[in-house]
């Protein structure tokens, strides 16, 4: 029922339910509208955090609270016509899911802000060659907007500054989950990255196949060089190369406690020829759905001032500042 | 010689000529002109180094290589026509000597951007009166872009994003300089913070003086709760109030190294309700010059940026994107 700017959420597994209770605590942005696999809910006086959350768990869908539907999506952006922007809180695969959702608003003609989290290197590949058309169709477009890629990728081209030549970024995440169910999506993305796995195969796995696995590394995914799309981001903006980046972490399926602190460790060469490395470390209180969430709306409020000056396309977590959500 | 972005240093002092010689290392910005309190010189190539250097060392001005001049900023803005964007490594005393400089800009019809590292939370809030005027002017003006305020001030607005509420922000500084001498203007600065002294009374102290207080603390200056514009530049963005935000360092002014490591702690409150701290540090081995000069070219070129795209008047360090130079 606030008078904020109103926003809408694409997904609501763990991370759009996560997404939706940071808005409750957010008086400059409305929550409107969301939509799941099968449906979609909107309301332009905002939604009901826990009728929506009931609804979707009781049917599997949120359109048992609003309006079933197999294009959800697109049946959402022609109903709401008064959402301005949008948090893609979808899964990561297949690559190109990211690229047919932003599809699916440039079809229906839709000007505003979109954010993703998107993680993989491929996927914002794919989003990047849609620069022209988002631009043109006057759609501002912010990808890799979550904790890394995002916050982390962010504190590192900031890092970069006092710097004249950067060798090496180096991002090592801790993740605790009390509860790997809660993340079905996020952890068969996880496994993904394992020796031995990719894509398809993780995406396969029922869940009894992954408790399996989960049962024989007691709970504890190790990945290692994972492909996250952090490198592309600071590539892009001369930062370093994209191989100079890299990216792994630990991940705790059993304990809400990090294995870790997660940190960026940036390191470079000074103008004085000085060799140092400037670190950025999370708390380790903080969640993942703090570190993804708080970012993504930081970066749709900066988004919407971009959008409003008439700066569209598609811009990354690195290059814009995001501003504080009150 | 280079072709990039022509830019031009005000102030020559031991801030202006590191700024010299990072932008040496720079294919994308071209030093063309600088200015100091008795003169300026001005070359559309580029000028030289060394040459400037010593036309300095020798005359106590550059004006001895171009144009001796008591309005230096003045002519030179008015002779130097190219130059699209100047950093203003000038002194922060007295507080209101950045809003004079920019009314010579003002007063000069220039467009382009300006970039300072002023400290002081009083000097900034004269800026942000300028807001209006730099606006109409087609100026776009980036203040407090150096270390502190600046690089730290925007990783604590990176920060920031993982939290529901920012309870406090604790940046803490250690720099060592191996002889002070170099940096006269900054350690008057400094003493001005201490208990008994004020800005009047540490301008006004000869070598001498300062040489005697310095030996009475062993080269060390503690510095507590200073005036840093850190302070209003996270207030105006709404991450937290002024009083909320804590600036203070130790100084030795006898040895390179420094005393301690120079980090930003932001303490908050999650969406979860877990109180925790994000913690940004910065490597030892990196010069308050890096700091500082890095980042101010990194803000000159998003300012550029910005500029492009019709955006002018006062921004922050803390609300833009600081771009990497290579």
């Amino acid at each position: 029922m606030g008078s904020g700017m109103k926003v809408g959420i694409l997904g609501f597994g763990g991370l759009g339910q996560a997404a939706a209770v940071v808005l409750q605590g957010k008086q400059e942005l409305t929550w409107v509208a969301v939509a799941d696999r099968h449906g979609y809910a909107y309301d332009p006086q905002g939604l009901n955090l826990q009728q929506t959350i009931a609804a979707y768990q009781s049917s599997g869908s949120v359109g048992s609270l609003g309006v079933s539907s197999e294009q959800s999506i697109g049946d959402l952006v022609a109903a709401a016509d008064g959402v301005e922007g949008f948090f893609l809180a979808l899964p990561n695969l297949p690559n190109t899911f990211f690229v047919e959702v932003a599809r699916v608003f440039l079809a229906a003609g839709w000007r505003g802000v979109l954010v993703d989290a998107l993680k993989r290197t491929s996927a914002m590949e794919l989003m990047f060659g849609l620069d022209r058309e988002l631009a043109d169709a006057g759609i501002t477009y912010l990808t890799g907007c979550g904790a890394t890629p995002g916050l982390l990728t962010a504190a590192a081209a900031i890092a970069s500054q006092s710097f004249a030549e950067v060798h090496r970024v180096e991002i090592t995440f801790g993740v605790g989950i009390a509860n790997w169910q809660a993340y079905r999506a996020t952890i068969r993305e996880d496994i993904a990255h394992l020796a031995g796995y990719d894509v398809a195969r993780a995406q396969g796995m029922t869940d009894a196949e992954v408790e399996a696995l989960l049962e024989q590394t007691g709970g504890i995914l190790t990945l290692e060089r994972m492909e996250h799309a952090d490198d592309v981001m600071l590539e892009r903006l001369g930062i370093c190369d994209r191989h100079q980046v890299t990216v792994g972490g630990v991940v705790d399926t059993r304990h809400a406690q990090k294995p870790l602190s997660t940190h960026m460790k940036l390191t470079g060469r000074t103008f004085e020829g000085k060799i140092s490395s400037h670190t950025f470390t999370l708390g380790d209180e903080t969640s993942m759905a703090a570190n993804v969430c708080g970012p993504a709306f930081g970066y749709l409020k900066a988004g919407k001032r971009l959008y409003d000056r008439g700066i569209h396309g598609v811009l990354t977590a690195a290059e814009v500042m995001p501003l504080f959500v009150r």
